[in-house]
């Protein structure tokens, strides 16, 4: 099968296609004929060498794919030969065909192709643990969201609007920002023109965001805290500008917040397939009805995966990038 | 009336005995003729000049008292003039008459004398808070206490023996560790002799301590990463040894670990009531039944508060230290 493998680690150049064999399901697995697969973040990081595959995972790239069962493993009952799914995988999604685990699929919503069914796992697995189930968001509570035009950020402004929460988010440009807001935010602050410390105080009357959703970390750590709310959470899902910053425990004990995160790739086939089984419940009742539909910034076919890291990598893409595969 | 005040900030011997007039309760207020008065870290903070009271709150020193019923300010319900009541303050209870909310002050359990009772609100309320509400401690889980020979450690290993935990706590000696178990920890490293991290993970398997209490801050805050378990919270009550360490978010988001802290002295009448009503309906039984019953290290006459400040500074102390008021 086509695949596109990273050969030596270093920058988008490295992602070349290849041919590996077409592997097999094991007990519990589907093969997936791969429509569609997401590009992440931690793709990238991953082409970098500075996020390895957990042991026993393929070292092909791609944490999300859509696409159709071609084949299923011994032990499975859900899905047919033919059935249209989309999934987290441990890996291995920029390629024509992919392994996953029957529980962490889902049947693609009957409202969605399959290209924009492939970017919705890993946001949305990532934005319902750690901002849901993680930071405990509640409706009628505030949401601040770093990086509200990520793949992350489009998927956490529909959810949390559907959840019912007030939405922030942060941009990097007023166009952006405005994007943000379309897609349903109800306040933009452009972190290049404005301190966002003091625009959630002003936004918020002085409470501060009860929950924030922070992919930043370094020097954000600190006015993170600022900006939280008392009894506020602070969700870490990546530290791309810092992993080891200073915290003021003086602070968060005043403001009895509290500092978590997660990663989701290390996770328990057990973890991944409660996280699916939430997923559909809550959300995929919201994906048939058009109220959550992810942004899709840019199509790239499998070949051309380098240009999508570079696309991603560039930070001015709007949602999205995803890989056609077939 | 006779009260113990800080002339200045400094050294214990900034503590003066003085004379103020008896102060008139408020609504939903009770006047105390103080009998005992527990004496607590944040004193010396106070008096040290470094832990201000809130505003609104007296100058004197002591947050927790053991006394009876003087006066009953418009609106309390709950006691009459001379009932024993034991309770948290805003300040003020180094002195013979203090006013508490009624809706802090709980009733004295008939098993135990009004010395005893003063050495409970403080450290009782901490843990209740700290351990159980915000580390959601639960039964079959395991508890990391460090000082586990303060006042604070001396009853976490209690009450989290009576939840149903494994109760790890360090200490600086041998003598200490053992009269830590004596009392029913289930294990006591000794930090000048044994590395805790290491410790923690032979004793749980690997798995880490679920729950962390810690009041040290700086560098433990690493090594706390370092013996916490997957979804284990460590929950911040002092920094003795550093406000402002560096956390690794990485470490952090592997773990899906929880920072999280809390200051009750600021906390607002109502949330402390709300702690009070909970540790009535859970702890009191046990006070009661004295599965429950605060280590007393010593015991001073009011006016040797500085004395009292000398000793818990010595860090020679087991349990508390309280000043016999009457």
């Amino acid at each position: 099968m086509k695949v596109v493998e990273i050969a030596g680690f270093g920058g988008p150049d490295r992602l070349h296609p290849a041919e590996r064999r077409v592997p097999v399901p094991g007990p519990g697995e589907l093969l997936v004929r791969v429509v569609g697969a997401g590009v992440n973040r931690p793709d990238v990081a991953q082409r970098q060498g500075v996020y390895p595959p957990p042991p026993g995972a393929t070292d092909l790239p791609g944490l999300e794919v859509a696409g159709h069962v071609a084949a299923v493993g011994p032990g499975t009952s859900r899905y047919a030969i033919g059935d249209a799914v989309t999934a987290l995988t441990n890996g291995g999604g920029y390629a024509e065909y992919c392994v996953v685990s029957e529980r962490a699929a889902l049947p693609v919503p009957g409202a969605v192709d399959l290209l924009t069914a492939a970017a919705i796992p890993e946001t949305m697995f990532t934005v319902w643990h750690n901002a849901f189930e993680r930071g405990r968001l509640r409706a009628g509570e505030s949401l601040l969201v770093h990086g509200g035009a990520s793949g992350i950020g489009t998927m956490a402004i529909m959810m949390a609007k559907c959840l019912g929460a007030c939405v922030i988010v942060t941009a990097g440009s007023d166009e952006k920002c405005g994007k943000c807001l379309a897609l349903g935010a109800d306040h933009a602050i452009n972190y290049k023109a404005d301190d966002f410390v003091g625009a959630v105080g002003r936004i918020t009357g002085g409470r501060g965001a009860d929950v924030i959703l922070d992919m930043v970390g370094g020097g954000y750590l600190e006015r993170n805290l600022a900006a939280i709310a008392v009894d506020g959470r602070i969700v870490q899902i990546s530290f791309l500008e810092g992993m080891k910053p200073v915290v003021d425990l003086g602070l968060l004990m005043r403001k009895r917040a509290s500092l978590t995160g997660s990663m989701l790739r290390s996770r328990s086939d057990d973890d991944k397939a409660m996280i699916a089984q939430a997923v559909e419940a809550w959300a995929w009742p919201h994906v048939e009805h058009g109220t959550i539909r992810p942004v899709i910034d840019t199509v790239f076919p499998l070949e051309a995966a380098s240009e999508a890291h570079a696309r991603m990598e560039s930070g001015a893409h709007f949602g999205k990038v995803v890989l056609e595969v077939a």
